[in-house]
């Protein structure tokens, strides 16, 4: 039989998980947003945040209960205290799908990505989507390997990165200043967001092995 | 007389303190190695980050040691709850002055930031290492009226970053894309720098009057 606190425990993962999946879809939302110059689209992704917002809220608060009432040890104050940095990430990561629906705000009816370069975008956003539902996934199931594996993939998402990063600085680039930029912010968007993916995954290994396999690795310093 | 609980909560809020006032100093030395192209002080900057990401670990077993023997409740908990989301601040600060000193070693032995717009960065560099020393003094004092000096300015750091951003989109700009490039990110990085401090502000405010000043701003939404 599970105890009051272990069924408040199962709701807070499950809210955190759920967070991770909004994440993912307002990404994939503003990425359709940006790629097909979607300014009500753009618009939705930008005012549905507030949910997110909200959904933190209520997480912190669920914590801030269970904290107050159940005082756990433990592994179990180990779940909460991960639980509390990882709705933290899940905001980010829709905070950085509102600044991508935000560039394509700004250059509506313009496309903000040059026609030669969208399926490169296209392919980092399904990629960063992928974490983000892989986390969703890890986080509900507390499944290493599947956690795991988001550090993996997300190696591809620093590859295109690179790429994407590269492609104003070249000789050939024709699409000017303004388009450099956004480029450059878009792409680190995406490896933003699937960072904040990988570091929620870390977590889901350390809570049930104790070891958090992101203290070794500097790509996790915090880059804000 | 001080119980040892309280004598830990005042250990944590003096960890919390001097990560901002670290993350400060972090961020005036990148900025200098930026503005001097030097490359030594630059790479300094960059390897002493791990001090801040030891020390916000340290923190975290802090907090961790403090839920699971003491059990605090109400204001208690609140803030041991915001020291927790402050020391990842902190630890973020501090890696958006490894980003900026980033710039500075890629970029070097050139000069990232043109001439005529190194004025205007080393003013935002500078209001935002005195939010981050802002912050230091409202933690550590509790001082809910220097907290909301912070958001106040903040405005001017955002105004800043609104020039900054505009200027490599004038017609008189002749920095080319790569610079153009360097001064939009340096710019992000300076202006969710001072978002963090922000955010750690309201915190104080938080602390000490059981209402969060950040919930209804939207500036404050994570962005990344």
């Amino acid at each position: 039989m599970r105890t009051l606190f272990h069924q408040q425990l199962d709701a807070l993962t499950a809210r955190v998980a759920s967070m991770c999946g909004r994440a993912g879809e307002e990404m994939a939302r503003a990425t359709e947003a940006l790629l097909s110059a979607d300014l009500s689209l753009a618009e939705q992704v930008i005012s549905d945040h507030e949910h997110l917002t909200a959904a933190r809220a209520e997480a912190e608060n669920m914590v801030m209960g269970l904290l107050a009432t159940q005082a756990p040890v433990a592994r179990d104050l180990r779940i909460v205290f991960c639980a509390l940095q990882s709705v933290a990430d899940a905001e980010r990561m829709g905070g950085l799908a509102v600044h991508v629906a935000e560039i394509a705000r700004r250059r509506h009816p313009a496309h903000a990505v040059p026609k030669q370069l969208e399926e490169k975008v296209a392919e980092m956003a399904r990629i960063a989507v992928d974490l983000a539902n892989h986390a969703r996934d890890a986080v509900l199931n507390g499944d290493t390997e599947q956690a795991s594996r988001i550090a993996r993939e997300d190696a591809v998402v620093n590859l295109l990165h690179r790429q994407l990063w590269a492609a104003p600085m070249e000789d050939t680039w024709t699409g000017g200043v303004e388009c450099a930029v956004d480029l450059t912010l878009l792409s680190r968007f995406y490896e933003r967001f699937a960072d904040h993916a990988v570091t929620i995954g870390g977590r889901v290994v350390f809570n049930v092995t104790g070891r958090n396999p992101l203290r070794s690795a500097p790509a996790q310093r915090g880059t804000a």
